[in-house]
């Protein structure tokens, strides 16, 4: 029974834009992806995806053209905003309004606030925000709430740690929106200028229990997934204190000598050294699982907004 | 009965080297690649197309790698002139004698006039000219001359004004030659200091009849075809000549409120602010549409030249 | 009987990781490509290329992603160092455990001597060398050896010249020492000061006959095989000094007065003019059937690391 859920035709923007039951769904469909992605398919066969990537971003542009080739599409893009008209003087809307006639889906990525919605708003075609200036980065929300379903087999009943920039960083705002449909406990691990910003709280905590600390220590015994993002030095006017907070919050064996066992960290990637290298080959490290979970995520969403699932 | 067109293998360097009844013969399988290019087609399965663009040209590049991977065909190349080999000195003759093992034809945009040209002369294999100098952009022109033929149903007959730029526009004289093989009137709308070369006109006006004009709010209502181009503020050496020339060229609502009902108005893109954005969603309006075709256009010439038309 | 030769999952990361009779084997496999490469196939269906290159060699990638088409699998990765994940200071080995996610293999190119050989060990999956640092280049050599033998009929009993820069090319250390697994008489032209280096010739001069001159005209009518490489201007500390060199290097049909009839020429190409445009056109001239080579040669080795051969 339940409600019809129609995803032809439908723009990503921001995962606010999902209800759960529709994030519930694209993760199932994801799930079924994984056996797809390991031998290849021609479900989107004569289909083209273009990636304009107005800022560089590798690690999603080939994200999103290996799910197009793993589903049997192809690819056409650009990788920096290199691109000649832009130069000219040409607006994203009639970028938009030219690339929708070579394809069938467009994957943006691009440095402003609202600039994927924009695009929505001009384009015939469905569009999917590969990122857009520091707030919305949906598909990486999806792998993220993925990836902790898969590896721990359920969201409900978890708690979760935001540990790094929790001010900055272009991703845990909308996870922790994400993380807030379900029955999580979310512990935010931060310097006291880097905490996560007031208005962005006040949602997620009308509806899931959230404490905050400065202290990882602390708050390593009692969580069931950590997810660390990296603290870019230039946001510290003082460079003491940048070298103060990083030390604070790397994480490595001594830092996780008081862990559940089955504790698991996640990191969205790249890296530079919160994360200590002594960890990758232990279990808890999950953040390359994180990145094929990327691919069968964003397999989902372009097979279901290009109708091949039904 | 008429002439055996032959295409097979040809370079498709500049639109003088057509005869007309050649090009109604590419315009004609265009027209047919409308319903291939919706769903696709493995007509040029196994195919390799490279795209050399040594300036970038993003749209042009796209609308080539569209129209490959449309066939079934796949792509290679690369998108400014960050070529290895050609920093180490290659010259342009070894790249194009290099590249013809790699792949099947090749696209090539070159800031210099004539590289096309030379590039045909030393490649077995068959040269497709994305632009090269201020002069040449036959698949530019084939389009153009497409859109004009599906949008008003003929091209015999009509009267057809160039605006803005004539003098430096990279798409004018050469549409302005192909134009002169059919019977039509020719409007040439430009500042003084842009008026087309009189060396160009020259052909022009020994084929078809020719006036020239400063006045845009003239022949608005005379035309059935405008065809707006940009006019670049860094041709004018006293910029408050350029503000007053901007002005009076700028197509908005008032500018065509005395327009014939069906005309129509194209842009070979990007636009600047030539054209008001509150005639896109005008019936005049066809630039968008015109990037469409170029798709089929250049669909028609990768299957023409690579024998898949047979 | 012999030995079972097993190249599925391996790394090709030098030519000294491989014995004769596997390079023997390779050759083979090459050559049954020959066919292949020029109707296409549906071998890799399914399977993706990375061709990672994080300093530009469009020569050397292109030949990879034409490879990896005409086998008919697909390719994604980027150009140039642009990738914004090492801008933002990730290390190699994780962009590789990432990138591999997307992928069935990488062909990586790297400024640093030993990135490849680092890369593989990271990477669960196959890691082309396609150049790292100053020294190794393995599928360069492999298509040396494969275009000797093609254009030759055989390696043993030829006498091999190497011309030019000795010192600092990039491919001829690992080329003589692969030559130096057949019975072949190394000479080694070049000036003084860019003589190869002694440790280097070590282990040749073990293996086979090698003798160093600086006198090119000498060495001319003895020899079956001419390997020439660009002298790089920014070597000599004295302009005057690579003036005269440049010249009495430099291969056109004067110096070939007294060739052997049937000499071959190579060059790795790009080539700046130490080869003369009037050699290209002579049955001497080689080095552009040397890139079709490398074509068949990189799709051998892709097939055999993806277990597609058998």
């Amino acid at each position: 029974m339940g409600v019809k859920l129609e995803f032809e035709g439908r723009d990503i923007i921001s995962i606010k834009d999902f209800s759960r039951e529709e994030i519930d769904y694209i993760l199932k469909v994801a799930k079924g992806m994984e056996s797809v992605a390991a031998k290849g398919s021609d479900m989107l066969k004569g289909k083209i995806l273009a990636t304009l990537f107005f800022e560089p971003s590798t690690r999603t542009r080939l994200s999103f053209e290996a799910a197009m080739h793993k589903l049997g599409g192809s690819t056409i893009g650009f990788a920096e905003a290199e691109i000649a008209s832009v130069r000219k003087g040409e607006n994203l809307a009639d970028t938009v309004r030219t690339v929708e006639s070579y394809v069938d889906v467009i994957a943006l990525r691009h440095p402003l606030e609202g600039a994927a919605r924009l695009a929505a708003e001009f384009a015939k075609i469905p569009i999917l925000n590969g990122g857009s200036g520091a707030e919305e980065h949906p598909t990486q929300d999806l792998l993220d709430l993925y990836t902790i379903m898969k590896e721990r087999g359920k969201l409900n009943g978890l708690k979760i740690a935001f540990v790094g920039d929790l001010r900055y960083g272009r991703t845990v705002h909308s996870l922790a929106y994400a993380l807030s449909l379900y029955n999580i406990e979310l512990y935010l691990v931060s310097p006291e200028s880097l905490k996560m910003r007031r208005e962005v709280l006040q949602t997620i905590k009308e509806r899931i229990p959230v404490s905050e600390t400065t202290n990882l220590e602390k708050i390593i015994p009692l969580v069931d997934v950590l997810y660390v993002t990296r603290i870019q030095k230039e946001r510290f006017p003082d460079p003491a204190e940048y070298i103060k907070v990083k030390g604070s919050y790397k994480i490595d064996m001594k830092t996780l000598s008081n862990a559940k066992k089955d504790l698991i960290i996640l990191h969205p990637l790249p890296r530079v050294d919160e994360i200590a290298a002594e960890v990758d080959n232990t279990p808890y490290a999950r953040y390359f699982q994180q990145v094929w979970n990327g691919i069968v995520v964003r397999m989902a969403l372009l097979a279901l907004i290009l109708g091949a699932t039904k």
